[in-house]
């Protein structure tokens, strides 16, 4: 049987990360309300500790270990933005971070993780490295491996930015966020439900890395061989648990070009003076596109993450 | 005998702008804080109307009017943050706003402006042709002449920034803004020291653009033949009224290298995920460059622009 997280686990994730994590600000915005004729409100992880939500999961999995866990520390692979949230959390509770990291990972996010003081081993740019990678140090000390999205706590932490949205707009019609390894989605839905039980959950993906839209189609797991996308947070794809978590909570998925993806960001920066990455700009992205019904509604959208190489923007 | 704006036009003004303007968000940063030893306080006028400032001043001068001054409209010369701020207040009252631009200005500016509904004159770009032009118009159409900053109702309407950000910190040790014709600066130390007397103004300006600084050491008004600077919203100079209005409330100022300004425009983006124009970042800028001793106080930051062409970023 699966675990799924409860709201009452929400509920105290919330507690947990307090102290440690940003209550973000809502923000709004009158050009694109009149633009796309509805009330948007923008739940802005971009300002999140390390520049997106993943810091609410990684830092409720980190403060949720027994001390005998937390004194093994904790592991994972990833070379995103999860690695520095488990980096910084655990450097919050005092323990240590083990990261897997590819030997091709980006200079910018290596120096990232080290920042945080987390100790990083590389491995070959393969799936199956990295994992046999990840099993040899967990082994070698014992730490505890947090996954980036298939985890309870994991779970549980990212729903902690709808329940703070939903606290303080407790009457959306809708609420919107990327979807990718479904870790954000699941909690968002749990959160979203528990609290509005008429509320509207959609998740948005690249076209290019649809696989939630095509398993919810399916009614059941259907990966993907590739998924080329300039929204290289949205790469991964659901797990059993979280595609249970989305089918159950009557989440619809919208897919998104990566044109559109493109435009949204460079929409949301130059109206809005924020920065997003790539995948944050998907949800602005199915608005362009027509893709969800907004017209007159109340949106809660959550901008995930803000954390772009400013040397290198895609509208060059 | 100079006409200065009082506490209490501030207040006014306030009252006058509430419907139509922003009550812009204050952030904080952990990442800047630890890295300067202060709590930074941002106030953030690039997520203001038209992304700047300059709405509040232009907004309280257009609702001033009168009925009978209203319907003859209202005139500028400008090609930045001030045309569109004027076009779109003018516009609000359903009056007409007309804009005398250099025809060399950029064209996305003056897109904007006419988007506002302005009705645009261009001229040689000189000083004297902005002039010449902006006269024949005022003569040609009865419109009110809004000057940029040196005129008092302006003032006011840009001392609303600093009134909102100390009714929400009153305890702040410093508030800091840019200094170009010392509109903003001039309505900061009004409000500023009215609510908090203790509480030290800091105006920063480039380098390249120093009048400020030069007329307050001189103690007399002095003007620089060339503004050389990045911080293209910088460039104007001090008025009688905005020296008189710095100088008797014990501003000071500090100025910036040019490199120092594009440093400060880029670790605001990256840290604090927000789009600031090179203008806003020089008070970074000066934190940057030790200029102002801030460890363990309280500073408030005015950021007061975010329009930024993002096809031409100063990093590239």
């Amino acid at each position: 049987m699966l675990d799924i997280p409860t709201f009452e686990d929400i509920q105290k994730a919330a507690e947990r990360i307090q102290p440690h994590a940003h209550r973000t600000p809502v923000l709004t915005c009158t050009t694109l309300n009149h633009r796309f004729g509805a009330q948007l409100f923008f739940k802005c992880e971009n300002f999140q500790r390390v520049g997106a939500f993943k810091f609410r999961g990684a830092c409720n999995a980190v403060f949720s270990l027994s001390e005998e866990e937390a004194q093994r520390g904790v592991a994972t692979h990833s070379s995103g933005n999860h690695a520095a949230a488990l980096a910084l959390a655990a450097r919050m509770r005092g323990i240590r971070a083990h990261i897997v990291m590819p030997e091709n990972s980006a200079k910018i996010k290596i120096a990232a993780v080290k920042d945080y003081g987390a100790t990083i081993t590389f491995c070959r740019p393969t799936l199956e490295a990295r994992g046999t990678t990840l099993e040899e140090v967990v082994k070698k000390t014992g730490a505890t491996f947090i996954h980036p999205y298939d985890n309870v706590r994991v779970i549980a932490g990212q729903g902690t930015a709808a329940l703070e949205l939903l606290q303080e707009l407790p009457d959306l019609d809708m609420i919107m966020a990327p979807v990718s390894g479904g870790g954000l989605m699941s909690g968002t839905c749990i959160a979203a439900k528990a609290l509005s039980p008429r509320i509207e959950p959609i998740g948005v993906e690249p076209e290019n890395a649809d696989d939630a839209y095509r398993s919810l189609q399916a009614g059941k797991l259907t990966p993907q061989a590739s998924t080329h996308t300039i929204a290289d947070g949205l790469r991964a794809m659901l797990s059993e648990r979280t595609f249970t978590i989305l089918r159950t909570h009557d989440c619809r998925i919208a897919t998104v070009s990566e044109s559109a993806i493109i435009e949204a960001m460079r929409l949301v920066w130059e109206r809005m003076k924020i920065i997003i990455e790539p995948s944050a700009a998907v949800t602005v992205a199915a608005l362009l596109e027509n893709k969800v019904a907004i017209t007159d509604k109340r949106v809660g959208i959550i901008l995930s993450g803000g954390n772009v190489d400013l040397d290198e923007l895609p509208w060059r």
